[in-house]
């Protein structure tokens, strides 16, 4: 286990395009996958009405992207940890809703979330037998 | 976006090798990627000493593991809600323990953890139009 530094984490969180988002719901702990974009260093969700996403903003959340191999479990973990914030401004909101297509066509995208990195950490697992 | 039973939920996390546990650390959400193994309906996971796993004993986390696919994001997510609890019987931590291979190798695991799911939630992501 190698750990990676804060822009090496930065830079696969923005190689892959989906992630999952932790945060607290109904008082208790939740998981969702979601897929994001990374905006200046910023990672961005977006939300429909039935998902309870938007419960997230306000919340400090943690965002985690991985590339790990289901047969060897080798590859990389990327933990992002800050406070979740609703996206208000319209031409910020346009902007994510062009970059980032929602998963699930039917329903109405309500929200865009915007995740500050306060923390970073991340690490590769490797094979130093090999 | 279709909803799963419950025991299509248990199957589907019984199919894959490993997750992602959501839990509580220092006071802030945590993230982190781990093989399991599903035991009579409960998800086991092995902790080593840097993981910090050891603090979700005794919380009510979330436990998660999808399929979802890179390019169309098609594929399922389930994710359980229990309390995570520490393993103390010896003959079930030694039988955990052939059960899970730890990633790492080179670190001494020190902690096993059951979650028996009080919540079992899933659904997938499949493509209408085709």
């Amino acid at each position: 286990m190698e750990q990676i530094g804060t822009q090496e984490c930065l830079r696969l969180l923005g190689s892959v395009s989906f992630g999952r988002i932790a945060y607290s719901l109904h008082a208790l702990p939740a998981i969702r996958p979601v897929n994001h974009v990374l905006d200046d260093g910023n990672v961005v969700i977006r939300s429909h009405s039935g998902a309870g996403l938007t419960a997230a903003a306000g919340q400090v959340v943690a965002y985690e992207a991985d590339a790990i191999h289901a047969d060897d479990h080798l590859g990389w973990s990327v933990t992002i940890t800050g406070k979740a914030l609703l996206v208000s401004d319209d031409k910020a909101i346009a902007r994510y809703e062009r970059l980032l297509r929602p998963w699930v066509d039917d329903v109405e995208m309500d929200a865009v979330i915007r995740i500050p990195p306060e923390l970073v950490t991340g690490y590769r697992l490797v094979n130093h037998t090999s």
